[in-house]
């Protein structure tokens, strides 16, 4: 299956107390680097249209080497998994440069009715636009 | 007129690379401090029960000495001014203990309709709370 | 064992576009809870005093109910395990008054000289503190 | 003088309760323009080369229109001022696109000794680099 690969600058607000990013940032990456896969799919505003946002139900990540101010990074995106109601993300967090492991992180989505936050299929829009992008 | 005090904990994560506070968050403590005062009128909700809102049109601050992680810091909040369309928070924040000034920082909040985004009047509830909390 | 559990609120600027907190705003919160712990344990300052740190190498959270802006939240934290170089906390994230699960959430660190990033062993500091809180 | 332009695009996390851009990023959004000129100047890392950092002494914006989430926009900067030991940058905060203002925002730095956090001079290799530049 394909991959989606978005590139973002570590940023001096983004390192902590010790030096080096703060690690829950990477779900603030990770989810940019999806938010440009529906920017591609040209669903950004899919939210103010359509009736269903797909919630984070779980989030995992393993850290393998410190990221610092500055240092430009590349993370790969593929899917892992779906299923009627739900859609994993797996992302590989490199050095854009080095190509070395940052981080590992895996999103799992759920998808919700906006209007009563009950669980609601796997959006058409959404189906359409991942096959778009073959991911 | 009255003050309104209210605590917080600088934290790990608030810290930049430096290794002093991101001077971008003193705008969210101070508007962390506004929230408190808003739970205080019992207005906390109140964005989902009344139509309006009150974005900021001005924000600024003097940085006067560092915050390190795990201070303990005080917001000392009182009104500088209002009109009939804006209310200007002023904002002491000061070390806990050692009640040296760390910033001082002036919030512009302007009035508007959150159906439309435009202009409103000073809303009553917000007007009887501030008088409640002899502010 | 025992247990460790500090209050938070949930913040205006925590909750994203869909009107909740923003996922990754969990580990925040968390590692919030784990700076109160080393607080209790008077080690706040103890990446000054001694050469060792503990970066996370792994996270993960599921999240199971939204928390919405005003939220008073209650994070109650356990050691789920600990080996001679790691440390597991995990931390339930309740309702403060419904008590209703909003997610689970685990964090395991590493132990690293601060001046190398190299594996060190368990610091003593730290398990004496551990002892002292009965976790 | 000379301008420099960044462009960014505004997040899903970056997004608060009221659903536009929480104000406080505003000043980590032009925080990034000027990293983005230490960049353009390879003084990226600077502050571990050369023991001078430049921590603000004074931060102001004015808000005119909202920003939302998937919104493109470039950051203008110019140097307003320079003093021996002072630096104030101006960012004119447009719409990629539309060229409508979202936001004026006004940096003050001041340059410290990183090891004493004394003042200290305006630092050489800044100068040439803000030479270099043109601004």
């Amino acid at each position: 299956m394909g991959t989606f690969t978005h590139e973002i600058t570590v940023r001096f607000h983004e390192v902590d107390r010790a030096g080096i990013v703060f690690f829950g940032r990477i779900f603030e990456y990770c989810h940019v680097a999806f938010e440009e896969i529906l920017r591609a799919m040209e669903l950004t505003s899919v939210f103010e249209r359509e009736n269903w946002g797909m919630p984070l139900v779980h989030a995992e990540a393993d850290f393998k080497r410190p990221m610092r101010m500055g240092d430009r990074i590349a993370i790969v995106t593929t899917i892992e998994s779906r299923t009627g109601g739900s859609l994993t993300f797996a992302f590989e967090v490199l050095g854009a440069e080095d190509r070395q492991l940052r981080a590992s992180v895996r999103h799992v989505h759920a998808f919700v009715a906006l209007d009563t936050m009950e669980p609601t299929a796997f959006p058409p829009s959404l189906d359409e636009g991942l096959t778009r992008l073959e991911l």
